[in-house]
Order: structure tokens, then sequence, then C-alpha cells
């Protein structure tokens, strides 16, 4: 017994021990093991070396690579890159140069240097080439260390008026770079992208000798919105061909994906409006349009967020999401005649496309399937239509493929398990089960080993307000629960969409912040309502023109919930949030302002016509076309009703949910006669990091501590 | 004892009463009467009238005037000015026009247009001539309707590059204007302003569709500043002279005084450095340096703020202030030699030069001889050097001269008369007082009046920290004060030069607020510490170097007064202040963090160099010539130190301490982990007004109730 207590726990857990900044934070982090696949041969880097997984054996260490450069060009194994299966090369790199190093024969087999001004790298593994950006140009380094100047006209002056080989579209539908390496690596498809014509917002550098302005270009809704071309550089050649796009000029480019063969580029076009969706092929070396192979269009929205994944096996076959039917699914895409078959079906949706088994001719794909918390590992064969599931049942996974895809590592973890990594074939066998090959790791709960006092931390569901839809929450109870005491409540919330809160990671993905708030006494209880992700289309667009209130139904139903149960104050509700969730945050203290006492909103959308054009009108319309919407959901017009304690708090030079957010809600409050509490970080960002981070939630703890406690 | 009773009044006073915006705030203000000089006839106006004060006989009716006009060019009496002794001439003034009625012959006896973008007019009496500036330019407007435009060169581009006719050196050493007419009104001195080379503040304006910047040209400390000529434009001939000024290109050109022939132009050279002060007269026909007056010099810094007055019966003598002895007095000067006679002296000052009168050949002028929280009148009688007293010897009093100064209006206040207007001959008279022509008001205590009930408010003085000066305090006692309870203490503070808080003003000069605070139970203290205005040079230079050490020096000696007396709550102090008074609190709460448990700091200076160049330098000399002052004086390097609860607001568009010092604290204090709460009104500058200032005064009171009480 006295054992037990003590595996308990008797310390309380610091804001520096959950946000990892403490001395202890190694003790805290679940046990880990750092794996890449060379070839189809599993490995696992250490600080000194890369050496077999499965049986130890070192392959090459640190020691050696540095020995062979001459220099040193890698300080850990984690650095070190096995590109090429079954041959003894190493890639690493400084901040000059990527070398090959075959470790066997103890040679530089190859090297290139990087320009110390590169950004937006983009290495081809094929042909060795590296795309990069200097200002608004691209460049491209050959494998044989020439400079070749991409583009002249993109900005050299700051201005960011033209930019080359850069995200576009404010990196949404999916989009997260601007070069695309052609199969072979020799031919490079690129965004140019003219921003002149969109407004710049001012911000503010305080950090200078005197502050200095930079204008950011920030497109709002209703607003001009920048232009975007698409190009495909040569490097043999080193011409460059203009694709001619189709549809207007501030139309979306979407998810370019090359053909295997390196000739047509696909890709994925949205109208402004963003309710006609075209999957187009152009020929890369006309610039002209191939063909159209079909088109999606849905009254409130569709949105492309995957690229196609050709055969391996079928250059004319491709593997294509959609959530046309109501969930995102995969389906099998005739690239000649644009027919589609629908793999995936049911009423859950796929998180993720991990790759092919070649040898069985399979797909392999992240599913919540069993369970709209849980993300685990499908094969699905084309040869027999038959799924199966790999790994464990439980939990959230993350799935990484060999070379031929006939083995993964898993990793996941489940609300009771910290960590698990796990070698797993992915070839079909007889049995019901797949086999594992290996345990790699399962780490025990750090916090208990360590001695903490952990909360009690459960996720159940509620319906939503429309009394059919089950909602998930997670609720951390107060250390030293006492069920007949009344305790103070949070709740945290986010809401919008493209996110979720609670699932079936360890903990039920309790966030530090909410372990420590459970440590000093608080309940805090974590809902994710309509809107948000993983549920389906419907369950997302039930918000479409009139952002906020759908969800904050829904939060109202985990109020009545919260107010149900004996052991929570009702009296002691409060409220806190970050982005959108800090828009839901003073939405719900201005629209059940005797609800919530107290609320900490974090970097707030405040009026939809101040965010920006992509997201912006994807969900709200333009504020032409939906003047009645944008009032409606307009925070300034509530700000009359705050009546609570609330504190807003955003980053000075928030580029994303831009100042002009939370100045103009002060300045309606003033004009009102409420009072909002304010902080800010100057050279902050959305969201604040490191040191920043501690200050920060030792703030909004305060807050409660003052005024809600 | 009923009626005792009512008199001391049940009432608490409301923020709005305080802040003169409540429904009851004509009640509040003590009564007055408005009062101008006819000449040498006082009269009185009315909403509907102008009349005789004397005789209450009506002179002229807003109705008459209105009738002669022919439309409506005045709706209030208070807007008629009788500019010309003796004539019946009113003059009016409308947007688009300024016009003379005569109101006895019942026609227009003169109009001139008024562009409506004028702005900076400047209407001479005597020549009719109007100057006013459009953009960046100078234009005259002269009596006969005739548009001259004086410069060309000015920005119009809303850079603010270029400027003329508009204030210079940022409204420091007295200049509030750009603009100095001749005697006669026919020639126009005017300030050029050169702000080409000086950097830009960038202010946000989020008031717009997408916030806007403007870059407010803002010379910080050290940094380069603008350059500043002056010309002289001849409306005859409508040429335009330069002066050939003498020293650098960014010395500071104040003070410019006309000799009565119009011929001569004096202005009080400074250097840069603020050291080096010579009054120098040039020849406005040639723009040549015609000669070298007098200099001062001091290792601290002269500062001329007053041109020069000459006499009415002797050009070539003027009436000159000056500290040179110390304390600010009347000096004699000689223009034809430069030699001076100092004709007021002792251990106090001249707060200001009211005028002469001409018939007994005296100067008339506020001192604080008799008590340095008062401004009583004086005469002074050049032809026997004997000064009188006019008026009351208690109370701050403001007076306003007849056409041959040979009678004033005296109104002023003291410590337990709310209002007093008399009417006073200047005239030596053989008793020891003169005679008081007319009490023409003595308003009642207008808070008693309506039955409030009023705090004890008394004044006192301490030792400063150097155990020699004193100092005076106000005290005020939270209503129905029991010596034998512990109150919750504010001390607020304002402390830098130019400003002083305690003065023999209707209660003590007491502020609104503080009136409100102790109607809540509160007791407020306020000190005026070495440093501040109207205690002579060294009193005032002691700071020099290392502003706000030797000022929370001696508010610390009023801490210990506080701690000394048994109704203050040691333990619960707090201190408050606006601007300077804001650098005041940060320093206080930084610097004694076990004294003061909450502060509120308003638009406060954070560190030196982000403050001007001629306020900054003046006290504090340059960043590069007093490194080691500066640093001392950073409260960024105190941010450490914070303890207690300090909020800091700022106005979001301050163009006097930019945002940047507020902004540079929180980044200090996020860096070391301390925590201060902020507030910002965006569109207000330095100060809040309207119904900013109650939301304002609500949330500084609503801070203290939270903490301190």
């Amino acid at each position: 017994m006295l054992m037990a207590s003590t595996a308990m726990g008797q310390k309380l857990l610091t804001l520096e021990d959950v946000m990892g900044s403490g001395n202890n934070i190694y003790n805290l982090i679940p046990k880990n093991k750092y794996t890449q696949w060379w070839g189809n041969v599993p490995v696992e880097t250490t600080h000194e070396e890369v050496r077999e997984l499965l049986t130890g054996q070192s392959l090459v260490t640190v020691e050696r690579i540095n020995e062979i450069a001459g220099e040193k060009v890698v300080a850990s194994g984690h650095n070190i890159l096995l590109p090429y299966g079954r041959q003894t090369i190493a890639q690493v790199q400084t901040g000059s140069k990527r070398m090959l190093v075959d470790w066997k024969e103890g040679r530089i087999v190859w090297s290139q240097p990087i320009p110390a001004d590169a950004a937006h790298q983009d290495f081809s593994q094929q042909s060795r080439n590296l795309a990069f950006t200097r200002q608004g140009n691209l460049y491209v380094m050959t494998a044989e260390g020439q400079e070749l100047q991409v583009s002249k006209d993109g900005s050299t002056d700051g201005s960011n008026d033209i930019v080359y080989g850069q995200s576009v579209h404010r990196d949404e539908f999916g989009i997260t770079k601007g070069t695309f390496w052609s199969p072979n690596g020799q031919r490079l498809a690129f965004y140019r992208m003219d921003q002149s014509m969109v407004a710049g917002y001012p911000q503010v550098d305080i950090s200078q000798r005197i502050a200095a302005v930079t204008m950011d270009k920030y497109p709002m809704a209703g607003e001009t919105s920048h232009q975007v071309k698409v190009g495909v550089f040569d490097v043999k050649t080193q011409k460059t061909t203009w694709l001619q796009l189709i549809g207007a000029p501030d139309d979306y480019h979407t998810n370019l994906s090359w053909a295997p063969d390196g000739k047509l580029l696909y890709i994925f076009e949205l109208n402004r409006e963003q309710n006609h969706m075209q999957l187009v092929a152009y020929d890369t070396e006309t610039g002209k349009l191939e063909k159209r192979l079909l088109e999606e269009r849905h009254e409130k929205y569709v949105e492309p967020m995957h690229g196609l994944d050709f055969l391996p096996w079928d250059n004319s076959k491709a593997v294509m999401q959609s959530q046309r039917d109501g969930w995102n699914h995969l389906y099998l895409l005739d690239v000649t005649t644009g027919e589609t078959e629908q793999l995936t079906v049911g009423e859950w949706v796929v998180q993720d496309f991990l790759g092919f088994n070649v040898k069985s001719k399979s797909l392999l794909y992240l599913g919540n399937e069993s369970d709209p918390r849980r993300s685990c590992i499908y094969r699905y064969d084309l040869k027999n239509r038959r799924t199966t599931m790999l790994g464990a049942d439980d939990g959230v996974h993350y799935a990484s493929l060999s070379e031929d895809g006939s083995m993964l590592i898993d990793r996941y973890s489940s609300p009771t398990v910290p960590r698990s990594i796990n070698l797993i074939s992915t070839q079909p066998t007889r049995g019901r089960r797949p086999n594992m090959v290996s345990n790699i790791l399962t780490a025990t709960d750090p916090w208990q080993d360590e001695g903490y006092k952990i909360p009690e931390i459960t996720s159940g569901s509620i319906k939503a307000a429309d009394g059919v839809t089950d909602l998930y929450y997670r609720m951390v109870k107060p250390v030293d629960f006492d069920p007949s005491k009344k305790y103070p409540t949070v709740v945290y919330v986010y809401g919008g969409p493209h996110a979720h809160n609670v699932d079936a990671r360890w903990h039920w993905c309790l966030r530090g912040w909410e372990a420590y708030m459970a440590s000093k006494g608080y309940l805090l209880f974590i809902l994710d309502n309509r809107g948000s992700e993983w549920r389906g289309r419907d369950f997302e667009q039930i918000t479409f023109r009139h952002l906020g209130e759908e969800e904050m139904r829904d939060q109202m139903e985990g109020v009545k919930f919260l107010k149900s149960l004996p052991y929570v104050d009702a009296e002691r509700m409060g409220v806190h949030g970050w982005s959108y969730g800090g828009f839901m945050t003073i939405n719900l203290m201005c629209t059940y302002p005797d609800v919530f006492k107290v609320g900490v909103a974090g970097g707030p959308v405040i009026d939809w016509k101040y965010y920006e054009v992509m997201y912006g009108e994807r969900y709200m319309d333009t504020p032409q076309q939906n003047a009645e919407g944008y009032e409606r959901c307009s925070l300034l017009n509530k700000a009359k009703n705050l009546k609570g304690r609330l504190q807003i708090i955003f980053g000075y030079n928030d580029p994303t949910c831009v100042p002009q957010h939370t100045l103009s809600f002060l300045r309606a409050c003033e004009d009102a006669g409420t009072q909002p509490d304010l902080f800010t970080y100057p050279g902050a960002g959305h969201n604040m990091f490191g040191r920043d981070q501690i200050h920060l939630h030792e703030r909004i703890t305060r807050y409660f501590d003052d005024f809600l406690k």
C-alpha cells in the first residue's frame, strides 16, 4: 500500500514542467527512439551513430563521417540521412554544402555548395539539383554546382510584390511550398505570386533603435487578392514554360502533381468563390491545357487538400482524396478518362494516405473508422477490395513506410500508452491480424515514474445542440479530487475547422497547461463542437456563413452537462482559447455574460472582414456577398455586452490574426463603456514560443487565480 | 443641527460627476461669468448678448448681429469680440469668413473670406491680414481678400518633410505657433522647418478598413534633428527675406519678438546642447545679423521661455525674463546696449508677465513671493521701484488687462474660494492696498450646494531628501474619515519639470478623480518633488542627467511621512501617474517593490532615448554624451524587479511618449519573467478625452479596487 501511494505521486507539476523548459524536461517526456528507413532496412539513429534497428549493428558513426569529410560536417547521428537503400552512402549537410559520403569506401562521393542566403531549399534526391530562393527570385543549384537564376523580376526591395518559388494562397488548400521537382528531378514546377495589388498590413518592429514598419501583404476578405502563375523550368535547356492556366487571375492553383512521365502536371484549380473545383492537366512542354479530368461543385464550398498519388505499377491510375460523398475517402482516378472509383466508404474519414505496398498492390492509410477520436493504420488491397487494420486498434498512429511499402514503423500513443513504436509487416497474411515484426519501444508513464500527482483524465460524449450528433469531450479533474466539493471550472475551446482537441492519444491529448491547472485545483473541460475536423463534411459545413453560432450552441451543451455535475461550481466558470478559440472565448463571454465569469482570449478573430481572403471567404463568403452574416458574427457588435472579466492577449506582430482585430474590439468596448483587459507580446506572431510561452501561461493562470478562484 | 447635517451632504460623487460629463455637470462647476475688454470698458458676454459689466446695459445682441449680417454668423454672445475700444464694432467669424459689424450703424464694415482648408490661422487685428497654412505651405489672405502664396516647396504629399508657418522644435521653449505679425501687421515672420532628415515613427490607424500607417516625424534623443529657418514676408511687396541665422543648422530659434518699429526681429538663439543662449537681433529687410545683445550660459542648461515686451513709452527698452540668478525674474533690457537691469528679485519666481499700466509706467505680473503655491498679482512701478500686491493675497490668480492697463479683471480661486472675479484698478494709490473697483462674482461651493459628501483636503510641507528644501503636498482624506481606521493610500505623482500638482487653488488644486477615490474610501497623497516648477532653477536642475532619481528620493520622503500617520495602511500603498508620472510610477514600483503594492502608469517614458531631442537632451544630454545616465535611468533595466501589480495604459497613437516606450518595457518584463498588466486606447494620443477619459478612470479605479482595497 505504501508502494501504491508512492506510485500515485506527491509532486505537483509546475509550468516549467508542462511547458518542457525546466531542468527536468527529458524525464517528463515519454522515452523515445529515432528511426528511419535505409531502403527496406529499418535503422535507428543515436547521437553518435546510425545502426540497424533489429540487430543493433552499427552502420556508421558521426566520427567516421567527419573523418572522411575531413571536417566537422555533422554533429549528431540524427542528422545523417541514408537516402539510397543498399548503398553505403550517407547524406549530410552544413550551412554551406550538402554532401554524400560513402562510409564503406571512405570517400566523399559528391558535394554541392549551398549559398548562405538560400531560402526555401528544395533538394531533388533523384537529380541532386537544389531549388532555392533569394529575396523574391528563384534559383537552381545544379548537381554539378552551377547556379542558375530561374526568375528575374522577383522583388528585391523587400516589398514582396512579386515572389517566386514560395508557398502561395497563404498556405491554405494544403499548400506548404512553392517548388515541385519532376520525378527525375530535371524539371521544376514553381509558383509565381504577384502581390503588388494586395494591401499591406503595417507591422511595427519596436526592437529597432527607432520603431520601424514593414508592410505585410495581407489580402482581407472581399478585398483585392494576389495572382498566381505556374511556370516549369527545365534545368537542361534553362528555359521556363508558363502554364496557360484556366480561370480568373485570383483563382487558386492547388496540389500540383507531376505525372510519372514528367510531362503532364495536374493541378486542382479552384475558383475564388471556392464552390467549383476542376482537376486539370497541363502539357508542361507547351504550357497548354491538356484536359479537364473532373470537377466538383458544392453550394457551400469545395476544398481540395491533397494531390494525386500515382500507382507505382500503373501510370494511368492515381489515388485521389475527396469528401464528395460527405466524408474524406480514397478514390481511384483513371487519368486517361477522368473516371473515378470510390475505394473506401463509410461514415468516417481517411486522415492520411501513407503510400503503397508495391508487392501486394495495396494502399496504406490512416482512418478513424473504429472511433472518431482515433487514427489507426489500414491496408486496402486493390486485388480483393479488402480492408485490414494494422497495429493496435486504439490510439493515434503515425506510420512511415519502407521503400517498397512492405513494412512500416508505427508510432502511436493511446490514452493509457505514453508511446509505443512498432515495426509492422504490411504484407497480407492468412490470419485475421498481420504480424507485428517487433515492438521497438513501449514507454512507461514518465509523470508517474517521476512521482507527480496525475489528475484523472477522461473522455466521453454528449449530444450536440442538434440533439443528434455525438460530440466528444475531455475532462480533467483537479488533483486530490473530492466529489463532494465544488470546483472552479475552465472550458478550453478552439472550435474552428481543420482542428480538434480531443483524441485518443496519451492522456486523451491533454495539454500540459490543463494538467498544471488541475494541479492548482481547477476542473478543465474541452469539447470538440460541430465545425471541427475529422467528422465529415456536413459536421464542418454547418457553420457556413455564420461562424461561431453553431459552435457556441454546442459549447453551451457542454456547459449544461457541466452544470449537471455536482462537483462543478456553476458560479465559477471560465473559458479560454486561442485564435479561433480566442474568437469563441470572447463570443461566449459576450453572448452568455451570465454564464462565464472569467475568460482569456488569445490572438482572436474579432470580425471576419479583417481575416484573409482564402480562409475567410471559404467559410463566410465575402463581406459584400454576406453582409448580414458578417455583421451577425462580428464581435464588435457584442462588445457592449461584456460583463465578466476578459483578458485578451495578442502577438504584437501577429501576421495571421492581425492586431486590428483585438484593437478594434478594444475601441468598441471603450466606446460602449465595457472593460476588457489586455496584454501583448512585442515581436511575437500568432503564437508565443519558448520563454514567452511560459510567461503567457503564467499570465493566463494568474488571471483565473485572480478572478475565478 | 439638521440644517448643518444637510449642508455636509450625503451624496457620493460619481466618476461622471468629477469628469464633468454627467447630467449634473453645470451644477457641479463653480458659477462663472464671461468677461472681456472693450478698450478700457469691461463687458460681460452671455449667450444672447454683450453688455457692460458694471451697468448691465446691453451693447449688442446676437440677434442684432445676425440681422445686420443677413445670415446667422454667430450663435452665442461668447463668440463676439469687440476688438476696437470706443468703436461700436463687433468681430465675428464663421467657418468661411471673418467680418466686422457696426451695430450702431447697422452695417457690415468689412469682411474677408477664410478658405475651408486654412489651418494655423493667425489674424492681425492691426492690418486685418490673415496668415494660414494649407498642407505644408504658408499663405496670406490680405485684408482686401486677395490670397497670396508665401511658400512653394512645403510638403503637399502628407510627408511633412518641409512645413511652413507651424510651430517648431516640438513646442518646447515656449513656442506655440509659426507665424508672427509685425506690429502694423504688414510683415510676417514665419518658421520654415525641414524635417526630411528626421526619422519617422510609424503610427498605425486601425480605424481604416485595412489598418494604415503614417510616418510621424519624431527626432529621438541623440538622433538627427530637424532644421529651422526664419523668413519675413512683406505683404506689400510680396517678397520674402530669409534671416541669415547664426549657429548650427539644428540650433533652436525661440521666442521671436518684433521691435516696435517693425524692422528688427529679436530671436533667443540656443545651441542644440542647450547650454548657450544668445539674444540676437536681425535686420528683416536685409536678413542680416544686426547685433548680439546678450548671452547666457549654464553648465546644465539654459531654457529661454519668453520673448521681449517693449515698453510702450520707450522703444529702446524691453522687459525680459530670465532665471540667471536662480529664479525667474523680470529684467529691463536696453536694446541699444544689451545692458540689463534686474527689476524683481528674491527667492521666488515671476510666473507670468501681464503687461503695462501705461499711465503709471508700471509693470504687472504674477508671482509666488508670498507662498510657492500661490500666484498673486503684483504691480512694479518703474518710477520708484516699488512692488505692490493687487487683489487677494491668497489663491491662484489670472488677470486680463484693459487696453491702457489701468484696470484688470482678476479671476482667482483659493483653497476655500471656488471662484472669485473682481474688477481691480492698477493705479497707484496712497493707501497700502489699491482699490478694488467691484466684486463681480464670488461663487459658493457647488458640491456643498448639491449635497455631496466632500472629503477633507489639506496641504502642508515636508522636507525633501536633501533635508533642507520644503516640499508641498496635498492630502485628501476618505469621506467619513475615522482616524482610528487604516486606509488604503494612493500616491498620485507627476514629478517632471514645467509642472506642479499642489497649489492654492480651490480644494488645493484637487483633481476630480481624487475626490472620487476619497468617496470610495481611499486616502490620496500628492507631493511636488524637486524637479517640478515654480521653485527656481536649482530646485529643477537637481535632476540633470539622471531623471527620476532625486524625484523618487523625495517621493519616498512622502511615503515616510505617510507611514508615520496612524490612519495610513502601509500594507496597502498604491501609486498612479501619467506621462512623466507614468515614468515615476513604474520607476517607484520597480525601485521600491516592497513599498508599493499596486501601480497604474499612463503614457510613460521608459527609456529617455525614445524621447524627443528637445526635451530629452535638455535634461539628459544625448545618449552618446551620457550613456551611463541613460542606462541608469532606463526602466528596461528595472523590469526584472517588478513585484507588485502594475498596469500600464497608453494611447495607441501617442505621438509624445511613442508606444515604443511601453512596448519595450513589456518585452523587457517578458524576457525577465515579470508580469505587468496593460491597456491601450486605439486612436488616442498622449491623453484620453471625453468618453475615453471616463473609461480610463473607471479602469484605473477598478485596478486599485481589485488589488489594493
